[in-house]
């Protein structure tokens, strides 16, 4: 099944092509979110410590590569993706709060309460949080503005209360009952599905693609949010937290079901890999243009943290 | 000089107006923030919590009026008013989490923390604040993406960094060393006044009015902005926690200096009669179609919660 679309994405390297698009998005995030001398200084000084801590830019990677199949100028993908990892890294920063998942550590350092206190955290993730929809809504993201009210829309849908924060609602209801396999998917789908359905298909927005366009890329997203899902708790049961970089063993420890915990490792590898064929397989229309996107469910698949 | 405009509000019963201006984005809010019986059904309850709580609802109020005053079909304005009060709920709710002020009571009853947990106070907020961009964003609201567009980033910065969220930033900051009188403007303009300013240019924006109408109508937000928190303060020292309905003298108690405390009761109230008169003789060019904005200022001189 994946011989000929495997192809495409064969020669790519994707550690080396995820590190050119951190740097692109990191350097837009700098411009877009500078430090400030301002008597308030301390919560762009929060904002940044949180969204300069390393990370995959897995989403803003997405954004892009989803924008070149439409040819896309580069620099309003950059913007998008900008946002969504302001935005993305919001979710971080609360999730990290004493009352939810109360960590003190983040990619291997103090996370935002930690490094400065809980007030300021909660600021500054609401900070990020706004600022991903003032860098969507502003001109130079797209010179069509009902592109750009399309982005500010959709974002906020699959990052609101019936898309990312619903999701997170549902993962703390998830700890005092034990769930099935469809509610941990539909949990899934809200809890980070919804961000990644959103980055791949706001390339298709910014080109002003077809729906059924826009529809495959949503597809595409859904397998890979699964597959990174899947991948995520493997990681959780098999890995050591020095190569996760994070403290690991925490969904069996809290008692919560997974759907490794369900299925088991071999079976949920197993359906990982079915789903990445599957993504592989929507990208053929768009041939080697697609190399990146073709190469991302491999990638997923064998990545240690 | 307040003789002739003055007039112009003279037979506005402001509770009436105010009430039916509630009542009004009150059936708005339910509409656009409705129940859930989902699975995260509970994220909607406590939004529905914090936001059907009362209030006097002023900063729809000031949406509607402004829009009135350039002819702007009601039910856009009412839609920006949602979700303003959207917005200014979200930073109640995280304000009161025992991070920030630790406060129990809004309104006279526990809040949403209290009632939910510190968990769902916190992903609430968030919600919130994201249905807050998605309401704007979305076309009923203006039928010009422009216009959405523009009303989206306007509102992102008058609560981010450097508007409300950076006056939070600033009023922690104040507890920890004596502010001097231009400080504490400058913070108020930042925590509050942004936000007042962003309800009376939106009507602006939606009646895509001249620039200078624009400004007419921001330096009028600035001068009730600026009543607004000195009657505030004049309440925190001079009224009874029951006649409030919320806890008072709480910022002599927590040390902080308000423009109260650095000019003394009576030259505070002084300040803000002046104020009322320039934000009357502001908007002497919209007859009595201001009635109910000029009417304002006196009424807020007049408030005793």
């Amino acid at each position: 099944m994946t011989g000929v679309n495997g192809d495409a994405g064969a020669s790519v390297d994707m550690l080396e092509v995820l590190k050119a698009a951190s740097g692109a998005v990191e350097g837009e995030m700098e411009r877009l979110v500078p430090a400030s001398e301002a008597l308030h200084g301390r919560i762009h000084d929060a904002m940044r410590y949180a969204l300069f801590a390393g990370g995959k830019r897995l989403r803003p990677f997405l954004v892009s590569q989803s924008a070149k199949l439409f040819a896309v100028e580069p620099s309003r993908a950059l913007r998008v993706g900008a946002a969504i990892e302001c935005l993305h890294t919001y979710s971080l920063v609360h999730d990290d709060l004493p009352c939810m998942d109360d960590d003190d550590l983040r990619r291997g350092r103090p996370t935002t309460h930690r490094a400065f206190d809980e007030a300021t955290a909660v600021l500054a993730g609401d900070a990020l949080l706004t600022v991903a929809f003032e860098i969507l809504a502003a001109e130079p993201t797209h010179p069509d503005p009902g592109v750009r009210c399309r982005l500010v829309e959709e974002l906020a849908k699959a990052a609101g209360r019936d898309g990312m924060i619903g999701g997170q609602m549902v993962d703390m209801l998830a700890a005092q009952r034990a769930f099935g396999a469809d509610e941990i998917v539909l949990l899934q789908q809200m809890k980070t599905g919804a961000l990644f359905e959103f980055c791949c298909t706001a390339g298709a927005i910014l080109g002003q693609a077809r729906p059924d366009e826009v529809t495959r890329l949503r597809t595409y997203a859904r397998d890979i949010g699964l597959i990174f899902q899947i991948t995520d708790d493997l990681l959780d049961v098999l890995s050591t937290a020095d190569k996760a970089g994070k403290a690991v063993g925490k969904d069996a420890a809290a008692g919560k079901a997974t759907l490794v915990s369900l299925w088991g490792v071999d079976a949920a590898r197993t359906k990982a890999t079915e789903l990445a064929d599957h993504a592989i397989e929507l990208l053929r229309p768009y041939g080697t243009t697609a190399a990146e996107l073709v190469a991302l469910p491999k990638f997923l698949l064998a990545r240690e943290s």
